[in-house]
């Protein structure tokens, strides 16, 4: 079969590999319909992941059909239509017990990474039937990839973690896929101001579109200051960081108002300076999360019911054959103004 | 009336000072029956808390008797006996509607800081009704001024805001007597092991005394890994962090399981490093606070019911008069193994 | 001053009454703006209300400016605009401290009801400071007038205590205002599914412009089995009983799915039966609440976004001097099409 | 081997029956070690239960020995010591991902009602990964027994669902092995009172020496008096009832303070009066459960580390060829003043 492999940093290759066997009661062997491309494949291919070892096949995020299951498998039967998450988790564990999916001590975030991924035309699941959703009659099967990784992180990381509600503030800092993930998900409820700040005047217009409330253009170094003038002085009920760099988490330290929340989703590389000299006394909650997708269930229904629209995170299509296209457009963003690319097994 | 004075860093002394006055009608004069010495007020003394000017009679803590009321004042009469909290709250802005009573807009930590307190014969508090609470019929009056602070403090800032429950594991990290209302609270909600960490051998006998499952003296840096030895190599449920320094915050990101909590309860003077780049995806929380004192409530009927005994925290006595000998001896913990002095008024 | 008075009974009378007097030191006199009639003031007519006496000024709703005030108020001064809300807290009491100003010691719904109300041209509210909500800059006042009864009542004792969350299905039995208000502000938690159920097929049509997704006329007796059939068997997580009958409680006994809950929010005369033979191990929750108007600051927060547009639930408009055909107007709903009636006083 | 075997209304034998046999990849086969009787048991005997047919083997609690699994088995092998719980859980479907173990679509509580059950020499456990705990080392296994229902029941039904909490009152009614159970783990949360309702002064004894504050013995139809007279005529923040008939449902109706919680425990066999005419504006919750089994992890952290000793609910021992006798031993717990009984397989 086709399948996208990583052979170190910056190295990447489509080749042909043998098509994966069921190795445990509880796989199954799924075949992809729709894949996508993530933010952490391109950390991979920095060589920032360390668990993931050369020769892997990329990709957490698709949807497929089940070609065949293991003896443990009660969920699903060949030629079930699948949501595939980019969390596996066993059911059993002390952490899956407690909705600690993302700490499964025989899961977590292994597709793509520990194990052999998605970027294929087939791939083997681990935990089938607690790692797999059945495709409910009629959805669009591009808006669930969109299921597999990104909304559920934006959703259980930023917006849970946050507690928005009804009338509070809110801000996110960094409008790429998963901050915009952040924004549609946040509106479920209803919070009275969404501020959405980035250095990219593009993602930004995007992000007016998708129902922030307001923008601010981070260029200047005074985005906290903006942030403060929008709130009265004093601050947002939760402040959403969604890049990554000690910047940013600053910045959520600055804004974040006394009683508020902030709910970390971005992927650190380093340390940040936390400021406890003066937010000691400041009653915050700082929250960290690799995703869970524990709400998987939830945002089908919301993406069933109408209340939730993935698609308008779709930005270029691509086929498997044309994987490499995909990752330059997805990489090159800022220019191709990309947010997720759909890839076409 | 006899009073206690912050004269600038280093410098204090017992002085002669004028009975306070009603000054809006929201006020309560309370003649002081017995008060205490707080680990802040040292703080102050060092010169560290810039809101607190030269001038100002110190004290946060204590019981007394009402002794006049503002025309606004309805839930209390003179001749009422009274605990202060160490909060001042209206009860009317928005801080104090949600419960978050250290921000009241015209209250928070205001006593024996902003305005004067209460180690003198009499003090003028503010929000009378909303900041006192009746003294039960039959209680112990010293017991009841460690339900000024310290029991409040370890209780909401380490205990709820560590979200210790039946069979879990907890360590705190300082057995001051901070760290220690934090032991004694903890047991409330039953968990399985309750791992204390100091430096001083007789507080880590004395954490014994009061319920600590074990304890770790951390001189040797090795705490860490006494503490993982300890949880089966996952670390603890919350880690409740009672010093206020970069090393012991720093040992409480090192010990918490994933999913875990550290509640911050240590008052901090400098920042301090946050390992994002591996926390970010522990799905760990922290959490810090000023006490809020919504809990007094609760702990006056566990102190009633004999589920808290406060008496434990008390070492030492001492009469007003002997006020600079109690600053001394309370200073002087590690020598004098002094945890609360009371002082009669 | 002109006041609507209740004579008992079937009896009520436009009168000439002295102007209200300050009586203690928390109270205001607010001329008032804007009001409304409740359908709680139609109860009182009935003589369903035992502690409304004849001779009482009714109504507990409104927006006015501030006349006077007593030595104790600190938060408004005279010419301040106000939203009055239904329930006076004096915000120390135990009650008022666990936000449970329904059954302040010496407030809860005593507007109209124990102590003379706000269908007149003045109201002595009791405890201003924490029964008043200053008017925002701007606002809409016929909108607020919504927001100090029937919108706090339909999202707390509906919305909150149903539990309603994103993806979740929701019916509500009633279709009057306070259903109708429950259905508004159910929407801000983006629930998959609202059900509306009721008997007239004006206030269905009214529930789907309001954003029901389904309504079922239950005239026939089959509403249960609608509701089903809707929901693939299984229910709704969340029944919201906003008539107050037994038909209309069993009702939601029969169609609340395991682990949902049935949020009573209807004014009962008589007892129900609770099938707990077969609700004893279906793992629901049965709440019961008189509005306690904690959310108000949320909700004003709401309104000034524009998440919330009370302004739908207006059909009718008089001056105090037509309050009588304004009570014949609302009382005939069924012919008038009236949802609520706004008085200008 | 040996089994007691159910055969309609009165009717039950110990038999030989042919050893059970795996029949789907999740089953495992348990030699069983330890088991008990449960109430249920004694209201399938009287016809209570029309899910469990004649010929049904009885029993849903016990400690056994694995001696087979199922090729979807991965979390235990043969010679594994294990807990068996009173509800099979897939750990799959909607309800179980919610925690809703109860309402398994293919489990639920059906060992000893829909399928055979533990009474026996071995015993088939469906979804044994997700319904089996395995024994810690050193555990005393007559007290896990405890684990299989009675005391999860108490604790999730009862205390869990109450909302009992750190100096709050408690009372329960029923002081049968079920209300003791939940005497006992509702001290996890240092209520400041709990107060035991029963009719008979062994029970009432044995209430007294496991923990509660206060007995009443109901019989003179005075108990609600003596409840508010314990109470400053409040009420209590938790009524938990653990009886299952109508007077002691009404009991919790008379004595449930504003803002507290009824929670039902007991079996039902037919309808309640609900007094919404009273308590529609009571701010009260109401709940009913099916254990779901869902904190057996968190219990048997409990009982390792001595916070909760199940021993003092057993009282009398047999073994399984005196299964008959130890029936009539528990059916006859007012003369034999059993608690419950430990059969050794």
């Amino acid at each position: 079969m086709k399948a996208l492999v990583y052979h170190g940093p910056g190295q990447k290759a489509l080749e042909t590999r043998p098509k994966p066997q069921i190795e445990a009661p509880g796989d199954a062997i799924v075949k992809l319909v729709k894949t996508t491309i993530c933010g952490t494949d391109l950390h991979i291919l920095k060589g920032d992941v360390a668990t993931c070892a050369p020769g892997r096949i990329l990709g957490h995020e698709g949807v497929g059909i089940i070609d065949s299951v293991g003896a443990g498998v009660t969920a699903f039967r060949p030629g079930d239509r699948v949501l595939i998450s980019c969390i596996s988790s066993c059911g059993k564990c002390d952490y899956c017990r407690r909705g600690l999916y993302s700490h499964c001590t025989t899961g977590g975030w292994i597709l793509g990474n520990e194990i052999d991924g998605t970027q294929a035309e087939y791939v083997r699941t681990p935990h089938a039937d607690t790692s797999l959703y059945r495709v409910p009659a009629g959805a669009d099967e591009e808006a669930l990839v969109m299921l597999s990784d990104i909304l559920p992180t934006g959703f259980e990381c930023g917006v849970l973690n946050g507690k928005v509600e009804p009338g509070s503030t809110v801000a996110i800092v960094g409008a790429g896929p998963i901050g915009l993930a952040a924004l549609l998900t946040a509106q479920f409820y209803a919070p009275a101001e969404i501020i959405m700040v980035d250095l990219d005047d593009n993602r930004l217009d995007v992000a007016r579109r998708f129902g922030a409330t307001h923008t601010i253009n981070s260029a200047d170094g005074k985005a906290a200051e903006a942030v403060k003038a929008l709130t009265g002085g004093i601050g947002v009920d939760t402040a959403i960081e969604a890049v990554g760099i000690p910047a940013t988490f600053l910045l959520c330290e600055d804004i974040v108002a006394p009683g508020g929340v902030i709910a970390n989703v971005g992927v650190h590389g380093v340390k940040v300076d936390l400021h406890l000299e003066r937010l000691w006394a400041h009653n915050i909650t700082i929250t960290t999360r690799l995703v869970d997708t524990v709400t998987t269930p939830m945002l089908l229904k919301t993406v069933q019911s109408k209340k939730l629209d993935p698609l308008q995170l779709i930005t270029h299509r691509f086929t498997l054959d044309q994987i490499i296209d995909a990752y330059d457009t997805f990489s090159r963003a800022a220019d191709t103004k990309a947010l997720k690319v759909i890839i076409s097994a």
